[in-house]
């Protein structure tokens, strides 16, 4: 069966975020009152997998070997059927 | 009032993305069979507005004038009160 993946990474709480912080300066210096900018990724995937809970496992396992850094990162996996 | 904003910028449709190119290539070299990998940008910004229409509109003007490239990008913004 095939499923589609949606990854999401992001800094934990109070990790400096320089691109964020680059995006909240130039939002300013357009004239916008924002703070508090982060930025976070999101890749979809789509993957072979006999069942969704092998599915979730294995995109669980592809967070901690390649999409995000464990120290610094938090992620959260939704699976559904395509 | 304060609103919290996130914003989420993807590829269109059959634009390449060279880094979920990378990313696919990347999780196949470590033995996972996965295909069509996109990555796509969310960012998640505080903003003061009168009404949470207004921040709408304003974090619809942010996008198109820089978190989002309206020829080869799709964005989507959800607001919330703080």
């Amino acid at each position: 069966m095939r499923f589609r993946a949606r990854v999401e990474v992001k800094l934990r709480p109070g990790f400096f975020d320089p691109e964020g912080e680059t995006v909240k300066e130039a939002l300013n210096d357009l004239g916008y009152r924002v703070e508090n900018v982060r930025v976070s990724k999101v890749y979809t995937v789509d993957i072979d997998a006999t069942t969704i809970d092998e599915a979730r496992l294995l995109l669980d396992e592809m967070c901690r070997r390649l999409l995000a850094n464990p120290t610094k990162d938090l992620y959260e996996v939704e699976v559904q059927p395509l």
